[in-house]
């Protein structure tokens, strides 16, 4: 299973990404394919890697963080976003990771890798990590600002089928993210989505509001694109504040300054606001086409884009596009 | 100035309301107006107050916290929130402070005392404390889930001239709560709302994303009610976790393992949280009708009752309705 990562897009490309890439190859045992400008990241594998074997793809071309996506896509055809998608619709890479313009990468997805049969919108599916043991599906997460009723039953299909294979739960719960619990709370597009979401097969359980959302009440949080986009990006901001604070911190673990019972109390609340880095989880996976991609975050380092990896090798792993068509096909 | 308070209303009433009161009085001079069953509320005040000097208004009915806000409001007319909002209407109180049924509150408010002149949906406006120095205001917090372009500009034209008086602030600056920065980024409500916010005499700073929201990036944050509503609990959700962390661990400092710089990072990591905590802003304050309504969380208890009358009180005493009302004319 070939990985292929997008080597000229993000804050931190092409270093952090060459850097992030030699770790999770080293890490994960995973085959990584690098999609960027050939002599630079010859150079920078060989100063990174210990055994210099990557392979690497060029895309001479790179598409800047504020271009218009169309126009970029059709004007940038050796870029390392379209390159890299082809990669996964020509079956050389299972999946494709990428920290550039998310709009342009969603964009090529759908011109290069087609949505699946049915699926109206594609959707962006992120995992939450606060207190649950495990992570919450939250879809969609950024692809579509404007949604349909009907849009939202199918992110709440393929977040079902995606937490079956990723997270291997049986029959995950569905909730619907809502300014309040009961039936009739909720905009026009949630109350309209409720009354769809009730009358399918899924193990739909209501509404779901901001705080229960972190308390693992769902295992899927299905909402429209934009609101869950501002809700991923709070959190963030939420997860640097407390990584700041604990960042000064640190000093006095290694100071041995505290011992016992303070020094478990300080490590248990480290790994929570760890929970809740978006450079542990890496990115968001994009469900609803006939490929895997995982978009990082665009500041992301070596660490997240080395947990981007993984995440794209186990949603490929764990969810081949075979086993997500066939669910679906399934369930309807 | 009296300030009527909700006696029957939230998860923990009549108790945590009396105490809140006793206590707000005591801390602020307040002068306190209790609206519940006389009865009780005698009984309860005489317990917990050093000096039983409360006004009681009898109000017999409670609305529970599932009714439908109107038929509610109709059927029972001596309920606390609608004796408490025609206390407002007829001057005798400055303000209303309320946990009760959100609905009904906002349904009482808007029958009896009226929509300010020209303001088409009255919206409820948050208080954010995270890492700015003032807090910031997030406005609509939960009244209106379905938006118009328009109203958005009245919240941002409200919240500006709320700011002005509450926070001190001579030209707030205004950010539209969006999925990006760029102006082509947001749905349909938000772009569109951009190019009508550009051309007011606001101080409109652009689109702000979630976690630029926690850093103070604008004084004022725009949103429809049902992001807003979500956005809010996402936060009281993490500010929940991140008590429960540091409470385990407040018994360090008793035990004086801490010392030192490690004593003073743990106080900053305390005083951030409690920044977070719903219990210390106490409520949010509900713009654009004729008279002062505070609306506290359910879940309130006596901390966060003192903290929503302190606020009732503030907001009464640095943004009297008059000056809502001339700031929003001049502006128009």
């Amino acid at each position: 299973m070939i990985i292929a990562v997008d080597a000229n897009g993000g804050d931190y490309a092409p270093r952090e990404l060459v850097k992030g890439a030699v770790e999770a190859a080293e890490e994960y045992k995973v085959d990584i394919a690098l999609v960027g400008r050939k002599t630079i990241l010859d150079m920078l594998v060989r100063h990174y890697a210990s055994r210099p074997s990557f392979t690497i793809i060029e895309a001479s071309q790179t598409i800047e963080p504020n271009e218009h996506p169309v126009q970029a896509i059709r004007s940038k055809p050796d870029s390392s976003i379209v390159v890299g998608t082809k990669l996964v619709r020509d079956s050389i890479a299972s999946a494709f990771v990428s920290a550039g313009n998310t709009g342009a990468i969603l964009t090529a997805a759908f011109l290069n890798l087609k949505k699946m049969e049915g699926i109206q919108r594609p959707a962006l599916c992120g995992l939450i990590h606060v207190n649950a043991a495990n992570p919450v599906l939250l879809i969609d997460a950024g692809a579509n600002v404007d949604c349909q009723p009907s849009f939202l039953v199918q992110f709440a299909q393929l977040g079902t089928i995606f937490a079956k294979g990723f997270l291997g739960i049986n029959s995950p719960r569905v909730g619907l993210l809502s300014n309040g619990e009961e039936e009739i709370k909720g905009n026009l597009l949630t109350r309209d989505s409720y009354q769809l979401l009730k009358k399918t097969e899924l193990n739909f359980i209501g509404n779901v509001e901001g705080q229960e959302m972190l308390k693992g009440k769902a295992d899927v949080i299905v909402t429209d694109g934009f609101t869950g986009n501002i809700v991923l990006k709070t959190m963030e901001g939420f997860g640097d504040t407390f990584q700041n604070l604990l960042g000064v911190g640190q000093v006095f673990r290694v100071d041995h300054q505290l011992q016992g019972p303070a020094l478990a109390h300080y490590v248990e609340l480290g790994s929570t606001v760890k929970r809740m880095d978006y450079k542990e989880y890496g990115g968001a996976c994009l469900l609803g086409i006939n490929g895997n991609i995982v978009i990082a975050h665009g500041r992301s380092q070596a660490k997240a884009i080395k947990n981007a990896i993984h995440l794209a090798h186990r949603a490929a792993h764990l969810t081949p596009i075979e086993a997500i068509k066939n669910g679906y096909h399934l369930s309807n």
